[in-house]
């Protein structure tokens, strides 16, 4: 089974709690994503405490629901200039370490959604606020994973007006 | 296998002409990216004549090897107010795609490499010069695609040290 065609927005998590190994797998995949130059921006904080789960749950208008969820990836960037090689690039790399967390969730059984927090400042500081990080270190997104309550099938969005041959 | 562990950039290729039928399951996976508010602000150029390869490979510093490939991806994205949910949103969902094209080429045996172009203006404007897009719809990255002439393993680039635990 291909992730990639398999995963889709789970909102709704079972109480039970995800496994060590299964959250080691999830990071490995995250770092194994290639990124600008080869500069790995990225570090990952790994929330399973219960009341900083529910203050992140607060930081944008749509996590409300991560509030319920067992565990909780933010994947942050590094800022620093000598920690980076390419700094435009870093919610880029970012973003594919962020979608490995998705799709390698998906693969292991588990279900994950990601709210937005980059590019905008004022959730990031929001997050930042919650998890102690300074400037050097900023939030990027809230993942939500657990063990799926809810069923849902992938929407086919195959739509072949958006390409174009030449 | 799991191409998010396999995967590696690939930048010679044999002179193999990718099928048709690989091409069009590459777009599906990006198109089965997920989107901020499902907006899908995506459109691929799809690359396979000769020349335009070769005019694209000058558009950027880190393209030269390109201008051998078989097949290149350009994915785009939309820029109007009235076809995007969340305009702050978009290079991050076409990060998603991108990735996905990468992954799924892996798994169909094929090698590629993401060229960087977004979100540096003026390799932005070359690629669109190439393809004679205009302002509402934006070149992301370059992906070359083809049958590996190389073999590589991917490099273990997971560090515990990355890993906050709260």
């Amino acid at each position: 089974m291909n992730s990639i065609f398999h995963r889709t927005s789970i909102r709704r998590y079972t109480e039970q709690k995800v496994e060590d190994e299964k959250i080691t797998q999830i990071l490995k995949a995250a770092m194994a994503a290639p990124s600008a130059g080869n500069q790995q921006p990225w570090e990952f904080y790994v929330v399973t405490k219960k009341e900083t789960i529910e203050e992140l749950a607060k930081t944008s208008p749509y996590a409300g629901f991560t509030k319920n969820a067992p565990l909780i990836i933010v994947p942050c960037y590094r800022t620093r200039e000598d920690q980076l090689r390419f700094k435009d690039y870093a919610e880029i790399d970012l973003s594919i370490a962020t979608e490995h967390i998705l799709l390698e969730a998906d693969a292991l059984g588990l279900g994950s959604t990601w709210c937005g927090i980059a590019p905008l400042p004022d959730r990031m500081d929001a997050v930042a606020a919650v998890l102690g990080t300074d400037e050097s270190l900023r939030p990027f997104a809230i993942v939500a994973i657990g063990y799926p309550a809810e069923e849902k099938k992938q929407q086919d969005r195959y739509d072949e007006s958006r390409i174009h041959r030449i």
